[in-house]
């Protein structure tokens, strides 16, 4: 099962089935981390070989999504002399994937990546689409590049020792493609059992050909392909006040999800009924559906930092019915405290 | 005066005439050095104005073309709350330009910036064709991005308080282009006295006409492109082994040429006279034409270490005659080392 993201220059093809053994005939890093690299290594190495093969890992977790991880990967390149034609291949989760992204963005001013994301997170949303980037004191992917992988190798292989909360965490990037652009996706996943592998497949590559249309349509996020930031505007914000410990991010974009649904409610656009579906959905999962905001006020000013405002004024990502979300950029401050309060509650 | 760069997606114009009035209605950083921004802040601030604009000074000299150098101008910019739709404008030579480059490049994963050179070398080179780095321990421009700039600005005025070694090194990378695609304009070169504004600038102009052509062509040096790296090979090594403090970018770039061209006349390629023009040339303008190898083979090895090397093989540009250099993959050691013994002497 395959399918194919067209994007300028470099079309590249993601493919939703067991790896198959692989050369390269050229020097290949892989990036890491000990715990899938503990998990999985062997699997992978027992399929992708090369002509020169080293491994580097980082430490696992979004707190270490930083330049000195980017620095460490880079210097292992450096002392294994890769060179233009060399490749990275980022084995883990969104933030291995997002790091050996943007090294090999960077490195020699770019040369070739492939992802092989092992959580379902990774799988639908964060592999494909080319983002990448590191965090730092400011917020979140605040640095980084647009730098689309040569291949993505989806393998429901590394499902199989992915802890139910991380799981948990992919169905909510799975649910915001639904509720964004497709309300027919949306309703077969509510009455699909998605322990079942049969059925989280189909939904897998449900998700990546939506993911594939949008970022075919605006590589680069000039337009459509806010859309995919459906929740993210508030989640970013969790996320920082949490330090990026609390919640996996999966688990942020579910309560921002339901954040931006409040306000799309109030806002006289989603019927009550419907953000009542998606809630239904996330507890159904024991995605977490609550959040205690501290002070509203400096949840609010935190949008500020996050890069998808422009101008210093906030877009937000609101649906107007379930299957179709729209950008808005005329949404008062006072509407958002009142929904931040109400939340709070 | 204007030369067109029509890279795909993001054609933009060299304008060779005086900086005019201009307003941008965003936030605006300048990225300057303080040499720079003592002879010619002034100037530049009485002509281009913003919304909100701020400066950002890093030091000179290319020994802070580093991480660090990066992160301050980063900071800057998260500081001062620059979002996708903010521009960088880097004010000064090659550093400077390919510091605010790669800032550009992967600040909130890319924003525009614009050039205005204010060496020769810059002016001619370094500004335009969307290359941006840093150095780090491995060697020169081994981090960085193709990021084309939104416009160059070259305007003569810089150059009056260009010193002459500077103006010199400039020259050097005048030369390169010359060599290498236009035996004509090498022959104009040789016959003009570059030191009239009105020579230099038909000088300037032709040189960035042929950059324009070479990088439309290939913009991210996977062919032709390459051949701009004319005495380049050489020259990293040199900047390198003298730690980026004994020579100019240019004049090490002088001395490659001459490396480069010694080559070319032992294996049979350039004549012995035309060897003789280009050192002329160069000392003439007082440019350098020895250099002191302390150890041949280290010398040797640090050319793999230069990232135009592909898969540990070193390709060599050379002239076949002036006017049109051409990349050799094919050279022996042998033959090298006992050029860089010849030079020695």
């Amino acid at each position: 099962m395959q399918v194919q993201v067209n994007v300028k220059d470099k079309p590249y093809t993601i493919y939703i089935e067991k790896l198959e053994k692989k050369y390269f005939d050229r020097k290949v890093v892989l990036v890491t981390n000990p715990k899938v690299s503990a998990f999985h290594l062997r699997y992978v190495l027992d399929k992708i070989t090369a002509k020169d093969l080293s491994i580097v890992e980082v430490q696992d977790g979004e707190i270490y999504k930083n330049i000195q991880s980017i620095e460490k990967i880079l210097n292992h390149c450096f002392e294994n002399r890769l060179d233009r034609k060399s490749l990275l291949i980022a084995l883990g989760g969104g933030v291995v994937g997002d790091m050996c992204g943007f090294c090999a963005s960077i490195y020699q001013r770019g040369i070739e990546f492939i992802q092989i994301p092992t959580t379902l997170l990774a799988q639908v949303d964060a592999s494909v689409g080319g983002k990448t980037g590191i965090n730092n004191k400011y917020g979140k992917n605040l640095i980084g590049t647009f730098w689309q992988p040569s291949a993505v190798f989806v393998d429901m292989h590394f499902l199989s020792t992915l802890e139910s909360r991380e799981f948990s965490a992919g169905l909510a990037e799975i649910v915001k493609m639904a509720i964004a652009f497709d309300v027919d996706f949306f309703a077969w996943l509510e009455k699909s059992d998605l322990l079942e592998e049969r059925n989280i497949k189909i939904a897998i590559q449900k998700s990546l050909e939506l993911k594939a249309k949008v970022v075919c349509e605006d590589e680069r996020e000039e337009g459509v392909r806010a859309l995919l930031n459906y929740g993210h505007t508030f989640a970013h914000v969790i996320e920082n006040e949490t330090a990026y410990e609390t919640y996996l991010h999966g688990e942020a974009v579910a309560i921002g999800i339901l954040m931006a649904n409040e306000l799309a409610k109030q806002k006289g656009l989603l019927e009550y009924e419907d953000t009542l579906r998606v809630k239904k959905f996330f507890l159904k999962y024991k995605l977490p559906t609550t959040y205690d905001i501290k002070n509203v006020n400096e949840f609010y000013e935190k949008f500020f930092l996050d890069k998808k405002s422009v101008n210093s004024k906030i877009n937000f990502i609101l649906p107007k019915k379930i299957g179709q979300c729209e950008i808005f950029d005329n949404i008062s401050k006072n509407d958002v405290i009142e929904v931040l309060n109400n939340f709070k509650k």
